[in-house]
């Protein structure tokens, strides 16, 4: 074991410059309950690009350094810095999750030492770098023969799209509509609802999503670039009854379409019109701010609807230690399948902070899907 | 008791007009458990003019018929008929709540016969008729002494005020916001929320309506015209910790405002910056709609939060028979104190079709409050 860790940080400094580096950094020791990490594979998920540039202006960033050792800089709009005061001049730990092997264990030996020298997923604690101490309870052990590069997502992703069926489950809902469908989440969602037999309507804005779910076996899918968008989406509600939904992107008029077409087929067997309309409760969840603009909301859908955020580790507390345990043990038993990740572009921890690099994974395009390999 | 018997009735026909127009109808005869009332007073509120002229554009109102008699109709935009085909060529009833004397009983004893000769408040059934039949559940005895002007409103406005306040206890919020807080509506909820004890932030337009909240001992009044609007009322969520608000609005930014205020108010103690926002639960209900343009989220509040739709029979439905039986009671117990309305203006079942009536009261102009005196 080397004595080199070399971590990614993203610092705001009070001249509203961000500054992305890399770091040397002590190799960790672990307490009892801990194990270190050797990180062989780290997602670029769409929440790790918001602590990556934070408020930036990232058309504005540029690169100085070394190929081997870049700094990237870019300006942060001066509205901005009231609201990251707490950010400011600290060296900001990045990466939700990531997957390696077990280098060193704490004493306890059911717990740290029963995972010596196992691949592991770990969730937390910035993964964006070579070795991370983390307690056993943010790891999941990967069934022999699981890669890293396999269990790299084992969380966010996974538990994100078991927490919605769980969701809808637990709100008495009975089938789903999930907007920007053909994303890595998506792609998961429409696996886990075609094994558990739950009606998915998956929203996409290009026929080559289209075609991508249909040939994984999906049943609904709307296209929102669509002349008949409106009509199509209300007749797949109409077939699943669906009045749950989830939408990473929120700016727009996305979530205000849903809610109308979900209460012009509520409202279809009315006998008598209120105008109160339907009482059929109809519920939105925004899990991510794909469009960071305004969220539109068009009114036709009357008094029964809730619109609210939705993130994960406050969905898993609604749901209950239970249910969390099983939604685990079923990503580590399924995760070269239903919970199978595609990573198109695989990059070092140096590539990441390449402008050329930066400008293709900001775009958070769907179906592109970046990989850091921290150990290359 | 004599025979006749007047309705007022909104028709929409296939000609895309609204028709409002008094018409005589049948001296209801009680089944056991009913009653029927004469209706000596019935308030106009805003949920009532929703009935009332539904889509129509009464810019285009025209008065026809005699003062006594008169005939309205309006245009209705084409774009709306789809929404209304279950109105279309049915004589719709209107008014939601009134008051007067029971004048018939079923044979019922303990239930109707008991109401014989009382003043009732009622809910529901089109009020706006002079003699209405109505089961006795849908009647509240009032106590021996209150007058039906004084009853007319017993039960959307002092219920819904009342839900507010058991809502924000049962969702474990501990200060309210209320947006148009000095209607007759807000007036209660002050009320209510002084006897109760709960921190109750006042939000107004306009100087005159600071003045009358703090002449009845409002404590936090903050005026959304004032340039210092968000300073004020995020310093009011400060002091008071709300983190529930009820907003009769809707349309435009106001929604976003609270919650972003809600959002620098629980996020001035975090050590730490997330992306993620605050873990503080932030709910907007949304009452009303004196505003139905779009609702502009601008999201800089985390993704602990939820707006919804707010209505007072699911309200109900969500607080439990126990708590409506007490609620019900404690308005019957102060309906001339704590959950007394103001009305400014008084007029007869044909002055309601009155064009110069109807500019009056269509614009809803916090302050002002029609009641119908059927009988006059």
């Amino acid at each position: 074991m080397t004595d080199k860790n070399i971590q990614l940080t993203s610092t705001i400094s009070e001249d509203n410059k961000l500054t992305l580096a890399l770091k040397n950094i002590e190799m960790p020791k672990p307490n009892a309950d801990e194990v270190v990490i050797r990180i062989e594979a780290a997602p670029l998920n769409p929440s790790d690009l918001g602590v990556l540039f934070s408020a930036a202006d990232m058309s504005t960033a540029k690169q100085s350094g070394t190929d081997e050792n870049p700094v990237i800089t870019a300006d942060v709009p001066a509205q901005f810095m009231p609201s990251l005061k707490t950010r400011v001049g600290k060296a900001t730990q990045v990466g939700n999750e990531g997957a390696g092997t077990v280098v060193a264990a704490g004493s306890s030996p059911p717990a740290a030492q029963a995972l010596m020298g196992k691949t592991v997923a770990v969730i937390g604690g910035g993964t964006y770098r070579q070795f991370i101490c983390a307690n056993v309870q943010s790891c999941l052990e990967l069934k022999e023969g699981t890669t890293a590069k396999e269990g790299a997502s084992s969380f966010v992703n996974p538990l994100t799209a078991l927490a919605m069926v769980e969701t809808m489950r637990a709100e008495g809902h009975k089938a789903i509509i999930h907007a920007a469908a053909a994303s890595n989440l998506g792609q998961m969602l429409n696996r886990i609802c075609i094994a558990d037999g739950v009606d998915l309507i998956n929203i996409v804005r290009k026929p080559e999503q289209e075609k991508l779910l249909r040939d994984m076996g999906a049943k609904y899918i709307v296209n929102s670039s669509s002349d008949t968008f409106l009509a199509d989406l209300t007749a797949a509600i109409i077939e699943t009854g669906a009045t749950i939904a989830f939408d990473p992107i929120g700016g727009g008029q996305l979530t205000s379409d849903i809610l109308n077409c979900m209460e012009v087929a509520a409202a279809r067997d009315i006998k008598e019109h209120t105008i109160y309309g339907s009482d059929t409760f109809k519920q939105v969840y925004i899990y991510g701010a794909l469009d960071r603009g305004p969220i539109t909301l068009n009114r036709n859908f009357g008094f029964a609807w809730a619109v609210s955020g939705f993130l994960l580790f406050n969905a898993l507390g609604k749901l209950g230690t239970d249910t969390v345990m099983k939604m685990r043990k079923r990503v580590a038993d399924e995760i070269t399948t239903t919970f199978a990740s595609n990573y198109t572009h695989e990059v070092s921890l140096a590539e990441v902070l390449h402008l050329q690099s930066i400008a293709a994974y900001s775009k958070q395009a769907t179906g592109e899907k970046y990989l850091i390999k921290p150990q290359a």
